[in-house]
């Protein structure tokens, strides 16, 4: 890998050489960055270059990502989500140039495909032909769903608790799934234990460098798809913090390389039963333990473990900390179904609920260029979108009936057209 | 519209203006198929113009659709989902050149989005706000959506059968839902009286002659993304026969306008449960009304309304039929799954159900260049996923028990990555 220089310790700068799958610092324990070799990938890539390729997918941007040569491809089509400008639900927030980057439309409907697809590329590249982790989320289906592509064994371990749709969806792309009789704790230990004993491939992006790595292309293309112009502002829901340090890292690698001439603020949003990240960076303490009081499981995350890399990311883009009540979530999946026919997961929304309470706090200018992440697909997790939706109308079939509804409804006008 | 002729009857011949919205044969009262110049679709269109193109959606293919000159784009990125060459997949069913269309990879995760992506154009174009269909399906999710992003008004007619999920999914997109105290049949009954009172767009695929056209553009992909090159099958889930005979329009503009040499075989996929296509086709008699007895719900059509489109085009490319068992759909499903990362819905999976007996019969050469379209994402049928998944393994967190479990169900293999 001519574009990686080494895996460097964030805290006490051990450098670690790139590729051999290091996950942690040899010598303090704590997580590692990759470092690129900007004067070499300056070297090789180019805007033109880069615009003219055809390769519409996360993989366009090869040179800025940590993949062996030779290695084979990953074989769903991550990344290239597309990114819309959003008139209608701009009006609605007081904001005249907001993007909406629709991340649910990937693979298995998630952001993190981007990682998963890292994770399969480099464990078969390494002659690994299982990989693990423990989640019931978007973790644990983009990896299941990848894995299956790449023809690669998963072992995911989810808590007994874990909803029967999301262990079936794991189960269709024939991972093995292990239920343990445990809390998620119980079930994070087993599996470490298991990656030990049996030596998989270790996809828990809070330890995991290189999950990171996959992350970032959605800022690559966000930047690519404004033609080569970094927005203002880029809301995004925090859980344990690496999507968000993802997101600072792509920005930070066009900057290095010059495809972009500034840097985004960040809005690290999280929802306020569960906040540990905004807390840290709104008291200057350090990160503690938290309640997980949310209905955006994606982001209900009490204990952080890559806090560290999303303190920083945000304070260095000079960002802002929002967070939101689950019944603001709720109200932007509305806005976003509403306004831009996007169908967001709770936590898939938070960005755009943060983003909502921003803009009437007067802390975003109104002529500011706004991007919000949609992280995941409302498809997920249709509990919540039946407690974010009203009633319909209830009628037996007649037109009578209709109309006098219609009337009750105020719906005449709508029914209309006017 | 100078690419599109007239709105030809398919029964008597008769020929509408394109473009005024007429719906069915103003003299028998029968369907409508849109008929273009192919010779001016020639002097404005080349393979390699169109290779160039950077709309990597359904509108790269302009030229080929019914859409007025000045049409303000629709919002939602629809079509160009991936083409993936499935080699375990086809190993496992004795074809060497298969490859999976995975049309679940759209705005509201199904093939409908094409044709409602064309909906909204259209009914936008020509002045009216208000657009609306009766279903419960994804129909109705992809018309919600796409006018959502649009900033139309849309009523959607469901039964009141119609699972709380796929109802809120509508809601969230701002749609107003009529629950309709009836069967299906009462539904559409009170939704054709509510169009023609207030003079709504209709987005009723089965009679507005615009939404196959919106539909075949998934064959324009799967030949572009071949190479310019015809599949020598094609096999796709049937319901009301709209998508099949869109399928089939696809690949005959592309053979009339010389991008392709030859045409595809069809490959129609019934249930057995609800075959009434199928039966004709094997019968040679009319259609006739079917129960709706199959798990698959989008292509749960007993009395299919636009079922002389599909008979003429499976007839036309000397095509063949196959009846499946919902035990060999959810079996497909865990094949898509599992062999290539793709979670389709049961209707979704049909297609690939069928190819798997129709390949199993030897009534496809092994060589032959097979395409099975998954029409929609398993994500909006999450029951379905269960029923057709096995028990996840249930432990305790402890190494011990773990080691016992993986040898009890032959797992230790996997485990050691052997």
């Amino acid at each position: 890998m001519k574009q990686v220089i080494a895996a460097v310790c964030i805290q006490c700068g051990e450098k670690h050489e790139a590729g051999d799958n290091t996950y942690t610092c040899k010598k303090c324990g704590n997580v590692l960055d990759i470092v690129y070799d900007y004067g070499y990938i300056k070297s090789q890539l180019t805007r033109e270059k880069l615009a003219s390729r055809k390769d519409y997918s996360m993989w366009r941007y090869k040179e800025l990502l940590p993949i062996e040569e030779g290695s084979a491809p990953a074989l769903l089509r991550a990344g290239w989500s597309p990114l819309y400008k959003a008139d209608r639900l701009g009006e609605r927030l007081g904001l005249r140039n907001l993007y909406i980057k629709d991340d649910g439309q990937n693979p298995t409907a998630s952001l993190k495909d981007r990682a998963s697809a890292i994770a399969v590329v480099r464990a078969s590249h390494g002659g690994m032909s299982v990989v693990a982790c423990s989640s019931t989320g978007n973790a644990a289906s983009s990896l299941a769903g990848n894995a299956a592509a790449m023809g690669l064994t998963s072992f995911i371990f989810v808590p007994e608790r874990a909803p029967k749709g999301k262990v079936a969806q794991l189960m269709i792309f024939g991972a093995n799934v292990i239920s343990v009789k445990g809390n998620y704790e119980d079930t994070f230990r087993l599996s470490a234990e298991a990656i030990e004993k049996w030596g998989w491939y270790n996809r828990n992006a809070a330890i995991n460098p290189y999950l990171l790595e996959g992350k970032k292309t959605v800022s690559l293309e966000i930047a690519e798809q404004l033609g080569f112009k970094a927005p203002d502002y880029v809301a995004v829901s925090v859980g344990d913090g690496c999507t968000i340090a993802g997101v600072w890292k792509g920005f930070k690698d066009l900057y290095e390389i010059g495809f972009i001439d500034k840097l985004p603020k960040l809005i690290s949003v999280q929802a306020s039963g569960c906040c540990p990240i905004n807390r840290s960076l709104e008291t200057g303490q350090p990160i503690e333990m938290m309640d997980e009081n949310t209905l955006a499981d994606s982001i209900a995350v009490g204990v952080p473990r890559n806090g560290e890399k999303a303190l920083r990311a945000v304070r260095e883009s000079g960002g802002i900390t929002v967070n939101v009540s689950d019944e603001e979530i709720l109200g932007a999946m509305r806005l976003l179904g509403a306004a831009c026919g996007i169908f967001g997961e709770p936590a898939g929304a938070a960005g755009t609920a943060g983003l909502k309470k921003a803009s009437e706090q007067s802390l975003i200018p109104k002529d500011a260029v706004v991007v919000s992440v949609v992280t995941g697909n409302g498809l997920k997790d249709v509990a919540s979108a039946q407690s974010a939706s009203p009633e319909p109308v209830h009628i037996p079939p007649d037109m009578g009936l209709l109309t006098e509804e219609f009337k009750k409804r105020n719906l005449m006008k709508q029914a209309e057209g006017r």
